[in-house]
């Protein structure tokens, strides 16, 4: 016999995180049908060949992995036992929880590539899980909402992000964002123009914790990663072009040389026009020459939206990736997607107080439970409450009426249903308002009015 | 680079399937409100501790662990490593999958009990893991929508069970259905009147079965099990007590000396009183003293509903519990739950073509892209079906029609905009219905009102 405890990192969503939790995924969810977008589900664990390679060694320790399953250990030799966990993790471990929606969706497209409409536009809307240590804002297990488009490279698919931010945000009620956007064609150009060719992963790294750490510490990191002192020199301009009135402008110039930054900063100004002809009203989008994200498999534009006045971290993210498919040995397949980080929301909209008042997820009438009599003529008529739509529900036990009005309050049940032997001779019910006090009498038919 | 694979015993359900999916999971969490259950979400995986010793033997070896993090091997000693695979999983894993909902839920109770408001009423949707070995119509990962009330041993929440599964099952189309009735305290009864005392769990086990091996395997493994030939021949006549006119009525002769087998056959009277003051039409319940369930935790009513002229298992089952909390030290807290097994439920619509046919998780207008002037155009047209509610989408490339309309074919796309030079000089748009090839001209709020 133990004290029962939630495994460290996890949490669990009791009806009042439910109603709310429940508001932002309908919410998002709408939204993202309303864009063309198809459900898909995967399952919560892949073969680890899947998942393994794909986030980067940090990724690779991160996943949780599953033992698998009967006399996992017979097989094994000493040799096995004393090589360490690592390589033993790959003789008692094949399967692993995903690590994110990303990874498992391209998956999906290359092992039903033969039946799949092309372009394949798909929302995803499920539980990820990392082995990270736990900390506030941090958990283990934790949703993710995803949109992607794969097998077009049409620049339409990174306008349409745009308005899909525009458009959900506002209906969450967080109106004060920032939509950052940069390009890694961009970061790629950069990288060439300051004489580190190729080390445009690592200058991404770096320079994708600016926010957190300052330039000094970005140019501390980028010493210790071999960045010549000439490289740093010439990357300082960069530092300084966010923001700016016309950003692209002044980059163009500095980028001149580089076709593949010229590149990046087209596909930008080609989305900023798209997102003008979609009539898009009040835009909250920034250029950010510095926004560079972690994920190595980003190839085109990035995304990442921050509420303002909120101290957290990004609440969606996500780009365009050219090649993920390409793991899996078929290339060629372009997609771009974005993530709403649900909990980073949830906290945004319990700081601001956004959540609406009125949940539907509760029992709108109880019936009370005087004596056997009364029951009886309650069973009667609790079916019509619920075929006139109500949520209702009548109290199990015969105890006093204080502990069954205590409860429908403590559940915030708007209406009590009153049933004593006045009630039953007569037919005349009595409804008791539990916010004002105020008590009505009438048929079940008059109170059922009433209600609705 | 390597072929992806799903990993064993599990599924993808892509955009067809959820649609039908959503379907199920919709109609059963709107009724589960409409009777009063309120949401709870428990986490993926619990610790071992939480888990084990709740599901038998058998279950304890089904549950899927999870690896330690970390340097998990590096602190065992030789001695750990030869225990062999099941002592040495205690070292290397204090982490599962949960393997059903409601041991998470009775974890979650004892955890909440402070705060809880009693009797608590809670739904759960979610999926859950067990690593048996897969087959036809059994995964490794299914979902599972379960309502318990738990708090009041009242017995309108067996009624409440029964209303609830005639109030859903007939949404879904399963009309011809039946719900098994059983008493855990029935079958203590019997094994008492056989003189198999205290061997009810046993008994329980093999009559359990009878539907699937028939009535000399029982027999045969009542005397493997040491049921002495005594006690099986006593026991024969509850074989032949099911389905009569007046089944209660012969076996409470047969009961007569037994205290709680009598108990057990009185409450089940009273749900049947009770749900005929619910005025359940055309009841589909049949009491069933075989009926068994294989989990040791029920000590009740015990519920198993079958699809009739289909050939699968149960597509739900439930039963009350008096003691489960009782396992994580808090005793004296009665619960009772039915579950229904979405993925058996949807091969049974699957197999009588129960699914609706209009299916509202798709693009309703699709916006064809003839050049990049026509392109242009549809993003100011884009907004405005969205605006007005509709799911919408342009095809992203400008690729030949035939390809874009075949796109929307397969998509299932009712409705298709073409716009050409003569749309874009005249304002008047062409609609396209896809199903009769017909098209009409307007206005593009012409068009929304042809479509909405």
């Amino acid at each position: 016999m133990s004290k029962p405890s939630l495994a460290r990192g996890t949490r669990d969503f009791g009806p009042e995180q439910m109603v709310k939790r429940t508001f932002i995924f309908d919410t998002i969810r709408r939204s993202f049908q309303r864009y063309g977008f198809q459900p898909l589900e995967t399952p919560a664990f892949e073969n680890l060949s899947v998942l393994m390679g794909k986030y980067g060694d940090e990724g690779d320790q991160l996943l949780f992995k599953l033992l698998n399953s009967g006399d996992f250990s017979g097989k094994l030799t000493d040799a096995d036992w004393q090589a360490g966990s690592k390589p033993l993790t790959n003789k008692i471990s094949e399967k692993g929880l995903r690590y994110d929606l990303t990874v498992p969706f391209a998956r999906y497209v290359v092992m039903n590539r033969g039946t799949l409409v092309m372009p394949f536009k798909r929302y995803q809307i499920q539980p990820v899980w990392r082995a990270d240590r736990p900390q506030k804002g941090r958990y283990r297990e934790f949703y993710q909402c995803d949109a992607d488009v794969v097998g077009t490279d049409s620049l339409l698919c990174e306008a349409e992000i745009v308005m899909l931010l525009h458009d959900i945000l506002p209906q969450l009620g967080i109106e004060d964002f920032t939509v950052k956007i940069n390009n890694r064609k961009i970061l790629t150009g950069i990288a060439d123009m300051i004489g580190a060719h190729g080390q445009e992963g690592t200058l991404c790294v770096a320079i994708d914790k600016l926010d957190k750490i300052g330039k000094d510490k970005v140019v501390d990191e980028l010493r210790e990663r071999n960045f010549s002192e000439e490289s740093i020199t010439l990357l300082d301009p960069v530092f300084s072009l966010t923001g700016g009135l016309n950003p692209f402008g002044e980059l163009r110039t500095w980028l001149a040389s580089s076709e593949i930054g010229l590149k990046g900063i087209d596909e930008l100004q080609e989305v900023w026009t798209m997102v003008e002809s979609l009539g898009l009203k009040n835009p909250r989008i920034q250029f950010d020459v510095t926004l560079a994200r972690g994920l190595s498999y980003y190839t085109g534009a990035i995304f990442e939206v921050k509420a303002n006045n909120v101290q957290i971290g990004s609440i969606c993210g996500g780009g365009r990736y050219d090649n993920l498919t390409g793991t899996f040995g078929v290339p060629g397949i372009s997609g771009v997607g974005i993530s709403f980080g649900v909990d980073r929301i949830y906290d945004v909209m319990e700081e601001l107080n956004l959540f609406p008042e009125n949940q539907t997820i509760s029992t709108k009438v109880m019936i009370s439970n005087f004596d056997q009599e009364a029951f009886r003529y309650g069973l009667s008529v609790l079916p019509k409450l619920r075929e006139a739509g109500l949520n209702a529900e009548m109290y199990p036990d015969s105890v006093k009426l204080k502990k069954q009005l205590d409860y429908a309050d403590r559940k915030n049940i708007p209406f009590v249903i009153l049933i004593g032997s006045d009630e039953m001779n007569t037919g005349q019910l009595t409804l008791k308002n539990m916010k004002t006090g105020e008590q009505q009498k009438g048929s079940i038919e008059e109170l059922i009015a009433a209600v609705i």
